[in-house]
């Protein structure tokens, strides 16, 4: 399940309760687009601001709704008490895969964070996927941690951040972890303006924010990379150019919730406070690029 | 309560529980050392990774212990909320003040976090200590929005990080923000090795980490600073250099859990995984730091 373009929706709420029924309509539109797989409750699913209970209602939610696409949920967590606890649950609502960022209050250190990796992945029957995420988690895997985890039993896949380290090139970064890796690892790209160039270097799955909203967008720029298109997917990304725009300025997520209400996919304001949707002048400029995904 | 030192304990604890008895035993030694004010479930006290009906309890045990010595706590938490309801709590248990950091995962902004402090001080009736923890939040203050929460009711303090941000002189910036702050909002200071200093510059409390588990000597610095006589705070303080050595390079909580464990007031691995107390070498350099803190 670890190739082509992994879709990750939104969880749509608001202070008292969970947009359930927004939230079925997110990902209706994903299996009707046939994505490859499906990431509820990732960064982008707000899974950090949700209980352990609410997660895995909704991904329950999810697995009934997905007719058989795959579906992969976050089971991050400050504790490593409470990732156990998530990866149980997932596993019993019929989670396909598990993802796992370094989630952390007080900064943590390589070793204690090669232990939860290693303690987790000794207790689980499906596949992991290891979640880099330096902005939400200010973790940094070095890459000697990262061959270290793949090493592991279960670990199916890395989800890399791409542009980062900003101090060297991440297409070279990614290349020197593909020839690293164990081949039964799929490395993966999420920051969607890095996805065109990172598929044509070698990742083989795209970790989709856009792809859970515009799911056939975000389809076309991941099979014509995979499959050696690399320039028409990079002109394909090209034209989003504006998006990615907007999500370097504002924060994808508070950008795909803003669109998601203009669509009427979702009640405005349906991010977890203290985090708010996008207002004023900008939604104008949401409003033109969703016109230009949806005419690309 | 404002002013002097206010102590900020651990709270120990395990993959199965809470270790309320040498939580209680800390707090007695703060207690019998006549602290000026007690934070329970600070950053040091782990709230970030307590349950909010965990972090109810033990406030309340921690009012009853404290023979009518102040008890702030923190009511920090991803979502404003769960941030409300932890205010709520807090003051049904008798917290004298409330402590709140703009804890994030999504990286906020400057709006979300004003709008956050409004909403939390709008609601209470007790005084609100806005916390500066870059460390943990990788929120930063600009000086104009901290002069605008000073202005919010009910905020009555700001624990500032002393050394921080390594752009300017921290003095300066203190010295700074006194001028401009109302009389009745006070400027207290974290991180410890900048606490004298910092104190001798203007700063009316230190919030401290030592002072959680080595009272006599955090009070008698603050005192020393806070009466002008910053020369005997300075060289009181610069005893403890290989202590601020230790902090530094292991971060202050899992050196204090790991010295707490050693004197016997917790047990060993006293905080909650994936965070690790400190074993092999570096133990001797704590018990050489703890022989020497006890003598001074």
């Amino acid at each position: 399940m670890f190739t082509g373009m992994s879709a990750f929706p939104l969880t749509p709420l608001n202070e008292s309760k969970i947009d359930e029924h927004a939230y079925l309509k997110i990902i209706t539109r994903l299996v009707d687009a046939k994505v490859d797989s499906i990431c509820v409750q990732g960064s982008t699913g707000s899974y950090a601001y949700l209980t352990l209970k609410e997660r895995a209602h909704l991904l329950r939610l999810a697995v009934e709704e997905a007719n058989g696409i795959p579906v992969m949920t976050s089971i991050g967590a400050l504790r490593t008490r409470d990732v156990l606890i998530a990866a149980e649950n997932a596993q019993k609502m019929g989670a396909s895969a598990l993802l796992l960022a370094p989630v952390s209050y007080q900064k943590l250190t390589l070793d204690e964070v090669f232990s939860l990796y290693e303690t987790v992945a000794g207790e689980i029957s499906v596949p992991l996927c290891i979640y880099e995420s330096p902005g939400t988690t200010h973790f940094d895997f070095s890459p000697s941690l990262l061959l270290n985890l793949a090493r592991l039993p279960n670990v199916a896949s890395i989800k890399l951040l791409g542009g980062y380290p900003e101090s060297e090139n991440y297409l070279n970064r990614i290349t020197n972890l593909k020839n690293a890796l164990p081949t039964h690892v799929s490395l993966g790209i999420s920051g969607d303006v890095f996805a065109a160039p990172s598929l044509s270097a070698g990742c083989q799955i795209w970790y989709s924010v856009i792809g859970g909203l515009f799911p056939r967008v975000a389809m076309k720029i991941a099979h014509l990379a995979i499959t050696g298109k690399g320039d028409e997917a990079a002109q394909q990304s090209a034209k989003l150019a504006p998006l990615w725009a907007l999500f370097r300025q504002y924060g994808s997520l508070r950008v795909v919730a803003s669109a998601a209400a203009m669509l009427g996919l979702a009640e405005n304001g349906c991010l977890p406070l203290p985090l708010k949707t996008l207002h004023g002048d900008v939604c104008k400029e949401i409003s033109d690029v969703i016109e230009s995904v949806q005419l690309s």
